[in-house]
């Protein structure tokens, strides 16, 4: 088994998600011209020998980068975790952190298209800025600029929180648990500000897991492939109606790579970093 | 609505749960002689307005102080917790802190009857023995004697725990997060190593949520009232067919609450502590 692949890279180190297009293959499941996403590495051509892990990308008039975002890992993320982990109902109030992120854009926006009332947090005012005007939440805040995060909560959730999608940890997940309603909901899918951290930062106020009787529940999307499928079919037929955007932050060429990496521990990056290595032939 | 009644009164400050008989009673509901469970002051006599609070007891071979452990509000949240929080499995790994209190002596001996392996910690070498050898646990240590809790769950489970039976929040808490096995589930029913403390300790290490797919929930046995009948009934069925036993710690007169109170922050008491003020007429 052999095949020769190239295209666009998700952001991680030595491997990452990527869409690609095979140049050649002694795999009869895959002949040249395909388009694939998965595990590919951070340079122009890869060998792959695992191919079980590659889905064929039926080009439909979605830009092909979107396979490492809205409708790959980071989408189905979401789709999964929204609806499966939150097990959402039509009017309750959802916080979602690192909400620009590939991940809690399509939160935001699918919580919105189920009748929820929706505040996002992100670390620049003009991230601040496309979750109301570009992505439809209700409500956004700077976490940066706001020196007592419990008391920003009780701004936006005057009647407590329902549901948070749990992107970030820290400080603010503290906060958010003194802000849970009566059986609420975390879906833990990150805790980012605890990544490059040796001694993570320890969580008081759980105990209001109890008085407020709150689920909180890791998940990784791989759980939930048998939806995989239906996803992609909601994802893609919402995107053509235009009633969910995406935001990706595309650098070209693969030697912009470091710098955006770097950017990603910054905030540099609006919406989803993708590196575009080469375009399809 | 007037009612005096007098009686056993499990250990809480100025209200607790009591079994009481009824001296006097113009509530049509209750009259003199009926034995009753519920919210009583600590005192020999009580005048009670808030009547809907109050279940009347049966009396049928059971001693009459286990309605406020075993067959009451500990008891209950120990079978609610169990069957409904932790969704057990057969052949699932157990873990129960504070494991010889009302709460936890009946969840380990449920999963065990469910066909779960089960080990339970306490903070006396009485207590473990106790536990192993009256309460039929697989294992039980004394987490004082452990300086390393992670080790000390490792030895115990190898394989990982399958369900935490939360009792008590803290270092415990940190260690469990560590050796949590895929799905498994994290039932909070308290924190008691945090409720003296002013700044609770921080729970690191919840970023296992995410990588076990865990599933932590917060519960009140007051959400589940609609199965209480049913726990009556099952738990009575098991204590008279010798299948669950009930460890109480009782003291002999109201005078004893103070010293017996101050008791269970040392660990003093052996099972559920309970304060006999009166003897039923």
């Amino acid at each position: 088994m052999l095949l020769i692949i190239d295209f666009f890279w998700e952001f991680k180190v030595v491997e990452g998600f990527g869409v690609s297009q095979v140049v050649d293959s002694d795999n009869p499941n895959f002949k040249p011209g395909d388009i694939v996403s998965g595990l590919t590495g951070w340079e122009e051509y890869t060998l792959i020998y695992k191919t079980e892990q590659l889905r064929k990308v039926q080009p439909d008039n979605v830009p092909l980068s979107y396979y490492v975002g809205l409708l790959g890992m980071p989408g189905f993320t979401a789709y999964a975790g929204f609806y499966e982990v939150c097990a959402p109902k039509k009017g309750e109030y959802v916080f979602v952190s690192a909400a620009s992120g590939a991940v809690g854009q399509l939160v935001g926006q699918l919580a919105k298209l189920h009748g929820c009332f929706v505040v996002g947090s992100a670390g620049t005012s003009q991230k601040v800025d496309l979750l109301k005007n570009k992505l439809g939440f209700d409500e956004a805040f700077n976490y940066k600029e706001e020196p007592d995060l419990d008391a920003a909560l009780k701004r936006y959730f005057p009647q407590g929180i329902d549901i948070y999608f749990e992107n970030v940890g820290g400080a603010m997940l503290e906060a958010v648990l003194l802000n849970m309603r009566i059986h609420g909901r975390i879906a833990v899918c990150g805790m980012v500000s605890q990544n490059s951290i040796s001694d993570p930062q320890g969580i008081r106020n759980l105990f209001a897991l109890v008085t407020k009787r709150v689920r909180m529940q890791g998940f990784l999307q791989s759980d939930y492939l048998h939806l995989f499928p239906k996803f992609l079919e909601d994802i893609i037929g919402y995107y053509k109606q235009g009633k969910i955007t995406y935001l990706e932050d595309m650098n070209e060429g693969l030697e912009s790579g470091p710098s955006a990496f770097a950017g990603l521990f910054t905030g540099k990056n609006v919406g989803k970093q993708v590196i575009c290595v080469a375009k399809p032939q």
